[in-house]
């Protein structure tokens, strides 16, 4: 392989340690910017994440580990974000260094909460970014079952396709085919999306709802999908590939995923801010939700099941009678 | 209510009883044909079937049962069958009765190994029956959960649609919600093609293959599933409505799914014949896969995972070796 690009992956959870992982099959060098200054020490000394994906183990030798952000993103060419959404704009306050000529991939599903962007649209807006230096690293993929090294399939996307492939070279490996797109927009909210529907297909497990209900909750769930991006960003895309309807069905049949969790915990009864505390972490899905609906409320397209969702946790209306109009609705 | 059609239903199998329930809450008499004697004594006796969701209670006063085969299609307007698709073609040879002028509604998720047809197909071949008075009965919809009164959809189909509709106003209650259609083609193709897809799932999944990699399988199956019945059948439909990609989650991602355990046996090493002996029964998407493989040879839709499944099943090549191969078409 040529000399390769620098790549650095900004965050310290389970994602950005499987991306982390799928480099280093790859590449000399990765660099890995963390918060925790802890787990720094903690992977130089004992070779792995000690938080997440513990099994994982790393050659140090391979990392160039750091607390300094500023540091990783000066030496790097690409940029992979792999920070809960909630955290992205505290860290990126932190950034005194440039930007420019760098390629940012998010790898972050959701949508940042202070400015209700995805996280490509907020780079461009907030940093001046172009967007053919701007991409989309989606699943489907649970990073558990990267560290098992269960073959898992990726999409990463960007306007300019040639970075996208060049990324993909880099991550692919025995276990990991990647796939690539031109869609940022399509696959991004796919990935804010998804996680809504998980939080109904909870929902409506914790109502009690079976396996036939679900099955036609996520059968119209992909078509509501399909409209909502539809109207967001316009362009020819089959909404039953991989990235979109597989990130569906890898997150609404999971009974891992905390957004399904967490409306699982609604649907039998506890209120938004008890099964907040209760999970003590907040479902990406809950912002998504709230931001979704605004952008929906622009964009007009029918939308039920976010709706739905939307009237449980930020209108206080009762589970059991909102699924009861919304099954109605369903076909 | 109108005085409404005489309704009788052909089988004495788990579905066949929950289509009997369904039709109770909304009529005086149903006709209930099956070919046991005995479970025929034992419903009338203790109301309910003793073999299947033998938790429905019946009002035998509602029920007409009868072991004669062609009593019962003489005094029925509308016939539903609900036998496995390996027994239809026997239970027919019994049949000395006229069907003209008979509705025929079909509630088998198969193909008549013999002829290799769906049901409607079949029916309209060997009978003379003209299509607009044959119809489907599809999911998503596991019988079990009709018992338990569990919120389901159906999709009734037939070129006629008024007589879909029909069917649809004596079927719906509380618990069922109908859907109509005119696509019988369809929409009983993908009801036998889900089953070999959830072969295919249960292979992945006895082979070691995780959550990542079935959803997609799911999304490569669903489009697969579209361009086999485009060959087949050419007319507008949306491939993600509850028919087709609705019934192909609840049995895709069922473990209680037959298909599924079938193929799970073969992925973990058993032969055809020892898996089948093991579950003492043959899956319906045994025959579906032969059937489709065969329909599709002339057809030329691009069929990976049929192909990856007939090679296993009937080839007799390594579930490991054909799944690597497999996986490298998927993305």
């Amino acid at each position: 392989m040529e000399k390769s690009p620098k790549f650095a992956v900004i965050g310290g959870g389970s994602w950005a340690t499987a991306i982390v992982k799928m480099l280093c099959e790859n590449v000399d060098e990765v660099s890995w910017y963390m918060r925790s200054v802890y787990a720094l020490e903690h992977i130089k000394k004992q070779e792995h994440n000690p938080n997440y994906l513990s099994s994982v183990e790393f050659d140090v030798n391979q990392l160039k580990l750091s607390n300094d952000i500023n540091k990783v993103i000066e030496e790097a060419d690409y940029l992979i974000f792999a920070v809960p959404s909630a955290f992205l704009k505290r860290e990126l306050e932190k950034v005194t260094a440039s930007f420019d000529g760098k390629i940012i991939f998010s790898a972050i599903k959701g949508i940042v909460p202070e400015t209700s962007l995805i996280v490509g649209e907020h780079f461009h807006v907030t940093y001046d970014i172009p967007y053919e230096n701007i991409g989309v690293i989606t699943g489907p993929c649970h990073a558990e079952e990267v560290a098992l090294e269960r073959l898992s399939y990726l999409t990463i996307a960007c306007a300019d396709e040639e970075k996208a492939k060049m990324l993909a070279m880099y991550l692919s490996s025995d276990y990991i085919n990647c796939k690539t797109s031109d869609d940022i927009f399509g696959t991004e909210y796919a990935a804010m999306l998804k996680n809504i529907y998980a939080i109904a297909a909870g929902i409506a497990h914790g109502l009690g709802y079976g396996d036939n209900f679900q099955s036609v909750l996520m059968s119209n769930a992909i078509r509501e999908m399909k409209k909502f991006i539809k109207k967001v960003h316009k362009m020819k895309r089959n909404i039953n590939d991989s990235a979109y309807l597989g990130d569906l069905l890898v997150t609404g049949y999971s009974i891992f995923s905390r957004n399904r969790m967490f409306g699982n915990m609604i649907g039998k009864g506890y209120t938004v801010k008890s099964a907040q505390m209760e999970m003590s972490m907040v479902a990406e899905g809950y912002y998504a939700t709230e931001s979704a609906y605004k952008i929906n409320r622009e964009k007009g397209a029918k939308t039920p099941i976010i709706n739905a969702v939307y009237a449980i946790l930020y209108e206080g209306k009762d589970p059991k009678k909102v699924f009861q109009k919304l099954s109605d609705k369903l076909d």
